[in-house]
């Protein structure tokens, strides 16, 4: 029996299970004041060519998001995101908890356009009421989305235009962004993100941690006393050095690269076996989650082998299941799920 | 000039100026705990034949919906409401800046149905996930809507039953109730509304007070410290005798269901010029709002002589204009639009 | 039987109420944007000389502070004030209901001192954990104090000289603001008050208004979104002129300050005669309110006339007794009371 | 160079480690739904005898902190703790954050008193406009304290009398628990801890873990929805199983217990050689934390060897330090340190 139902179904990688095993019994500071940590931050900023940037390492990706949202926003303020965010979903209201509206945005495939940022900045800005609206001030991408669509450079840049013509900050989730950028189609280099957004986090408990994201904040308006708000949220870790140890492992010599364009590579394969086989995907996706339209015995089939996500019904009445890579897939599971994709 | 682009452009009714007049300077205790205000709850419960209601005044709507909510729900629990709503729209994000999200279901004539509270519930329900997702637990509606369109009683019956079967409880916002109750197509007698909520609020400032709001809690579970509660977010009344006063006058002889016929029946004679003269309503009211389908030079005509609500453009590129009677509006007023109307 | 328990338990002043009349049946839009509301902001801007200040008009006291509060504040920052204040006592954990503690001071009279200010901060700026604490960020003093205390012009200034050196806010909650000016001990100049501080509002509900309460905000920094913010938590009023009737009355030609004087030089009256009578006060108070240590049987005496406020058990087993008056106090009342002590 | 400043300067346990590694590359479910947390919770249980609990792992003791309060609590309710707790000093606020004040009461040794529970509840009960105060619900204490020491089985049984009386509840924060029950002088049995609250949480990142707190939930009352308001939080780790597999570790056969003993022997030793060479005690503290006052001279030579917390100045001018023992605590370190004491 494998699991692909998600990309945190195992540890972490060996390379960063080595290094806490090593530094175990270093005695450090705590809450992040130590060297593993002092390094870790330094590769982040380097590997993200934004040496002026604030990061900050958190625990998991929800607290991440509504952190940094709490710490931007005045009350009255609002994001806008998509009906699928993960912020507008499976965070039980956590946006909502720290006190802010989220703008929902129709979308398919789980990435939201620049038009539709203008479009729900108008709707504020020309109602002569606007001060009785809650108001649009950041807005919540992630890269690749929830879906496992992924924005072009040009997207991005789109939104990112809009949200500094209007003033608006544009925030990225990173859960899953070793994986964006180890996409065939990714065109976006990494040294550009910084440049077109406000801040972001690159994930590490879907990317090879054990757990831990690591939050990078660009604009200068968006980092005062952050630690002190993570604190608050229960961000900020005793240890703060198991952070660090982790971080340090994946960004100093392109680990986190390398381990999301292997998971690409194998959900490439498999993608491929689908489309060859006949079966259609609910959307398409170039990066380590694939959605298949199968139907309950098709389900069932795979299921005998496979643990995978059941995440829906279709209009048509079949199955939406997800098929997830990560860092920890194995060749040899890839192979064995093509073989069954094919026989299904 | 005048203005019918609000029902709270005056101040209040004779009679209740005439009270407050006459009470002004008698001494009181403080914050409801007068003979005014207690006579004024008796009444309250009399009218809408609750007897064990709970009855507290409040100074205005927002602050009735959020007071409401944050009393019933616990930090993870949503609130299922049209896009249309108050709560969606006009308060600021006041109900998330309590913590909690709004499930908006999408609506056309500003009403929710008891099928879409079922979908809203039951997506929650059936997810294995649930335990992610923000939970739905109250279900807000306002008599009449935002948009002047007015529930049934089976309308309502049907969403209270949705919502016993669930566990949710039911808030009927009733901040132009005088104008449900006196419309003529209203079959909900005035004792079953009490019936069919956990519940509700009688509104005053809309309804020919200076300002205030009767809320009514029928539910014993909704009923603990609601006044701490209201009291925490600056809904109580230092001299809350002047609530007392003056909902006192509008339910003692029932002068809050004649105005709201009067309102109800002057927009109903404003209406029928309407459809005479051939301009299309936007959505059918038969409260005391009526949005109008009428281009740019027919509005600018109007407004010669009247202030009306712009309330935004429509898809054939006209202007959606709402016109509004209520327990001030004068028959001249009626007769001088209805004139105008024709000659458009 | 007379009221000498509060400050809030008549109406309002002829010359409101008259004024309320007379534009009882006037059109106007709603919310504040209206001509009385306009006129009367400008008086207040002109009587406290701070031209540039913006002026928001808010329902009570509560409401008052925890708005400005919330407003001014980021997640984690915190108010110094002392243990007796409102917002640490009376106000049912409004400030901590949106987010921000409060870090109270021991205080015997009330009043909060520059010492104290500054050790507080001290306390939190020398602390090399720092990021772990709630941040001193805004100071909350009463002017009279919850006690009947009166700052003086040094005092005030004192303060105020620490807040700027650690950038610190200070807000002045002037819930009785006339009975301050009243007050023959007072020396600070009614155009002094907006030099001395961040912002303060000047309170109408205990000075003669039914209701409301004048915010004005000095610091740019706060001005931002105050009105949306306001909306947000309820403090707007649908028919905001009412507060702009009011207010202009009140502040048009000094009615505000003759009250407050008058009310002071009857409490004056009355406190002569506690102390001739050889009767303790708990605490000396120069402004409306008086705190007489009176054992229970000459409380019940007075109490066979006049409805006081027992406010608490003294040291001693005596009765800690409020007597109050108010722009509402008759001469007869005050020579009632005078008679009444004599005879105690 | 070693540290004592603090017991969360190292990773964890050997056995903890050697799970974590045994287990990294196995696939489970996320969010908890795996078999070692499955037993893990299990050995909770019946460790602490109480077979009905709700068990739920928590990363850290902040965050547990905050998420049984704001789960527990209605908007207008507060908690009564010592000024010297974790929740009123190093959490920025969080309490109040989630909308809760926290009643400080004095404490000079961390410890509260069944006297002060019972005098801060009759504050608010026998005031008679306790409708306008925040309302005591919930006590927090932690065993052990802070400040290192220890609540006797009488000292608990009689707070949770009290509570019992008036509907409060009571929440023990086991940051340190290993600790309490390793002390010499504690005379609370493991299985009785459960008897004598509401609610408990047992540390692990301060008792041998990477990190992760378990939180353990007695009255029924408290239960409901406890793991959608941790998600909401940001409380619930992904990779659920790291916590089940390392509380699996110190709960099966009583490693927990163990390496609080042993800290609290090597803690007591170190605390003897103090007494033996005149050395004043801040307070007296039979747990692992030992507090300590010398001057600046004797702080900077223990330096040369320890990083020690200089906690704060005490009113001689002298140091206050803390030297903490913990679970990776070796014993030449202690001899050493033994040593440089008897040579201050």
């Amino acid at each position: 029996m494998y699991r692909m139902n998600s990309d945190y179904t195992e540890g972490c990688l060996k390379a960063v299970l080595n290094k806490l095993i090593e530094t175990n019994m270093d005695q450090t500071n705590g809450y992040g004041e130590d060297p593993y940590t002092y390094e870790a931050k330094e590769l982040v900023k380097k590997t993200f060519a934004c040496p002026d940037a604030l990061v900050q390492f958190l625990i998991g990706g929800t607290q991440a998001n509504f952190v940094l949202i709490c710490s931007a926003l005045r009350p009255h303020q609002a994001v806008i995101a998509t009906n699928l965010s993960h912020i507008a979903t499976h965070e039980a209201g956590a946006i909502e908890h720290t006190g802010h509206k989220v703008l929902e945005q129709p979308s398919d495939d789980g990435k939201l356009t620049a038009e539709q940022v203008e479009a729900a900045y108008q709707t504020y800005a020309l109602d002569p009421n606007r001060p009785h609206w809650a108001q649009p001030k950041l807005v919540y991408v992630s890269q690749p989305t929830e879906t496992g669509s992924l924005y072009s450079k040009k997207e991005l840049n789109d939104i990112y235009k809009v949200c500094q013509e209007h003033g608006l900050y544009l925030y990225v989730d990173g859960a899953r962004l070793a994986y964006a950028f180890g996409s065939e189609e990714n065109d976006l280099a990494i040294e550009d993100l910084a440049k077109t957004c406000d801040a972001f986090y690159a994930g590490g408990t879907k990317c090879g941690l054990l757990f831990g994201e690591a939050m990078v904040i660009i604009n200068d308006k968006l980092k005062e006393d952050f630690f002190s708000i993570a604190k608050q949220n229960g961000g900020i870790l005793a240890k703060g050095r198991l952070l660090g140890v982790q971080f340090g492992e994946v960004f100093r010599d392109g680990l986190y690269f390398e381990i999301g364009k292997k998971a690409c590579s194998q959900a490439a394969r498999i993608r491929k076996a689908i489309e060859e086989r006949g079966i259609k995907l609910v959307t398409y996706t170039p990066t380590n989650q694939i959605f298949i339209d199968i139907t309950k015995e098709q389900y069932e089939k795979l299921s005998t082998e496979f643990a995978l996500s059941h995440t829906g019904y279709l209009p048509n009445g079949n199955y939406s299941v997800r098929i997830c890579t990560s860092w920890a897939t194995k060749d040899e599971e890839v192979e064995k799920i093509i073989q069954m994709i094919k026989e299904l």
